[in-house]
């Protein structure tokens, strides 16, 4: 692995902001040791120091102030997060200590980092591929136990390792028509249209595969939009409650949502549910009513799934029904028919029948919501998986030019053509794990980071 | 250094709570290198690890999912915080991870630690005494210069070694009471009364000395309340925006202070002031505004400082003034007459005239904020310092305990009386540093700190 140290040396807070009892500076580059050493003082001195050691010591400003006691972890090029130097100083938990740290290297040279910028230099030092570097930041904001699967499988190369060797099957079948060109005058044949055809339909045939993954790899990733719809009284607090109740694990709110809007969110089997309670979807004359319209129509329209409530009182409303298939579309919807333990005629407009009272077919409800979410997805943890948009744009590129290399050769036309679409596929390919990049790409992955990471 | 591994052992998220790059759980006690194995598996078990050095490797739950990849830093004791065996992961900062490796934890019977616990181990293993422990909670709320300098001058043991240093003197002047007590049959004077005497006023004087710091101690360490008054149109708005616009650094508010009543914090000078804008204090027929007059007065009332602004037009209200003395008290009243920079006839009646608007008397303001707040105190910062209320008391009672010793010397009383007075005080003093102390009195301070310390 060539390590290339980054001449400025880079510092964040990488904890969490507040108070607390310990918090985390990072500093990275090719001078981390000796900046730190220009703070710090302790019985060993940090560019000394052996990699993978911890060394108790006080940081001083330069009137010798003492700021604060606290442990430098010293970790040596190229094993450490980053490849490069770095080093980590655990202070105690205090916003202010924090401040006067940073402001104390700042004054020594060391810049503050930009967001994802350790993660960024652990990419361009080989630490990781792009793919596994994007994986980082889901791990963090992973929230149930499926997500956290997910980013992981990502970020243990699952993904890498399949878009690799499909990369590298592209290359090898490529070569040959690359080959065939740089001999195009002595008319040798290396492979033959069929033999071209047959490899490169095999790869657009796993490249489908893998694009399949990505409605069970966004759910996992991102979780699941649910708008809870019915007119009034049909029981939709019941529902929404008891769903509350029955998740084990109740999944706590991200500041910044709109409490207004999201319900709740909770994680059925380690999926992750997001819950909105809409009030009504119809226009109403009461202003303040409107705004509540037009939210719940935006509800349904992003949802993932619609469940439409009814109950064996009021019946199923077509009316309702035909609304909701306008804002969002019929294969989305869930129809429940609610207090089945109410007398009441058999009635057939419904996906599944409940009783939010009685708990009666709220298992098989929660299977099938459960199973909307998910699809028809046999996934198995040992394969790769796609939860990006970006891995499945990339890919769904790859698979067009593909299809057009498949033209070409079909149509038996000259190596020029195949050869154009295979190399736009093998960079599409390439990009996924950054094999091919370009500062835009890498600016607009890691601006997505959050500082310190 | 006796070291007492507790048989428990403890953990708990040490860092700040939320998302981020990095968070770290602590682990204490006897087990907590075994404990940290059963999750754990990296090159080198945690077991077999040397103190002060880090380990990567991954944490796995009992299916043998990898919850995720983390580096665990090892001490050993008594070269840990806690003086115990102890271990720190730092883990990707996802809430959900932390939530996962605690449960398991908990499942391999660790403990989640109370508040303060860590601190509290270290206190009864002797790394810290008791005010030295109590100034690693102000340490992280420190959020001013002079606040961190305060609770560094506790936690590096200046406070410790001047009441250690007074209790010993006590308990040398004491033991010729006790010995004389011992062998009062024989009747054999060890000391006399009016060298003893001689001894505890000596201390009374060096106690009166340190109860004197605190006036200055407490304003360092919580800060000063100052309550901004006057009548409409005086020019309080553009007092306190220039107040912020000059103070360099702007103390960021806590989270939960009720923005309603606190306009700001700022710092001046390194000094914590926390900005009160009352709106008026004279009752009102109006209800909203009698419910700012009761806050308005409470502000007042609560003000270590109350900034009684008049201007140049209207003169200084002498009602206003007599009413703010009724709810506080005259030394505490900063007279201010603003709007210097229009026409007025000479008025006597303020302690500084400014102009809000040029800026002249400003600085002379600022100054005389400072010197009200900080009061006459000679405070070197190589000397102790009481910053604390409880270590107030203790000193008051000392004092008491020692003046009421006095009194029986100065009588000839005989030494039964002197000597458990004597005794009282001797305790008194130990209370701050813990050397006399209750289960009642740890929990008690140890409640306060936050988990994970």
């Amino acid at each position: 692995m060539k390590i290339t140290q980054s001449e400025d040396t880079i510092t964040a807070i990488a904890t969490p902001a507040g108070f607390g009892s310990i918090s985390v500076i990072r500093i990275s580059g090719q001078d981390a040791f000796e900046k730190t050493d220009l703070i710090f003082s302790g019985k060993t001195s940090i560019t000394q120091a052996n990699t993978h050691t911890i060394h108790y010591g006080k940081i001083t400003d330069d009137s010798g102030n003492i700021i604060d006691d606290v442990l430098v972890s010293v970790f040596k090029a190229p094993n450490s997060y980053t490849g490069e130097n770095a080093v980590e100083i655990s202070t105690h938990g205090s916003p202010y200590i924090l401040k006067r740290i940073l402001e104390l290297l700042l004054k020594h040279n060391v810049r503050f980092a930009e967001p994802g910028e350790f993660t960024k230099r652990a990419f361009l030092n080989g630490k990781l591929d792009l793919a596994q570097a994007e994986a980082v930041a889901d791990i963090i904001m992973a929230r149930t136990e499926v997500s956290l699967k997910g980013a992981r499988n990502q970020l243990d190369g699952l993904l890498s390792k399949k878009v690799g060797s499909l990369r590298d099957m592209l290359i090898n079948a490529s070569s040959f028509v690359e080959l065939e060109l740089d001999f195009a005058e002595e008319g040798i044949e290396l492979i033959s249209y069929k033999e071209l055809s047959s490899k490169v339909q095999k790869i657009i045939i796993e490249i489908d595969a893998l694009l399949k993954t990505y409605s069970f790899g966004r759910v996992i990733r991102d979780g699941v939009n649910v708008a809870l719809v019915g007119l009034p009284n049909v029981g939709k607090s019941s529902i929404l409650n008891y769903i509350l109740k029955e998740s084990r694990a109740i999944v706590s709110e991200i500041p910044g949502t709109t409490r207004d809007i999201i319900r709740e969110e909770v994680s059925i089997d380690g999926v992750l549910f997001r819950l909105f309670d809409t009030a009504g979807i119809r226009v109403s004359e009461d202003a303040i009513e409107k705004v509540g319209v037009l939210r719940s129509r935006e509800a349904v329209r992003a949802a993932d799934i619609v469940m439409l409530i009814a109950d064996v009182e009021q019946g199923m409303s077509s009316e309702l029904l035909n609304e909701i298939i306008l804002l969002s579309s019929e294969e989305k919807v869930i129809r429940v028919m609610n207090k089945i333990d109410l007398p009441h005629e058999n009635n057939i407009n419904y996906d599944i029948q409940i009783s939010a009272l009685t708990g009666e077919g709220m298992n098989a409800f929660l299977d099938l919501l459960k199973n909307k979410a998910l699809g028809n997805s046999t996934y198995s943890e040992k394969s790769a998986l796609i939860t990006n948009a970006r891995h499945y744009n990339s890919l769904q590129k790859a698979k067009e030019n593909l299809s057009a290399a498949n033209e070409s050769i079909e149509k038996q036309m000259s190596g020029e053509f195949i050869a154009v679409d295979l190399r736009n596929a093998i960079d599409n390919l390439g990009e996924i794990i950054g094999e091919v990049t370009t500062d835009d790409v890498l600016n607009n992955i890691f601006m997505k980071f959050c500082i310190g990471k």
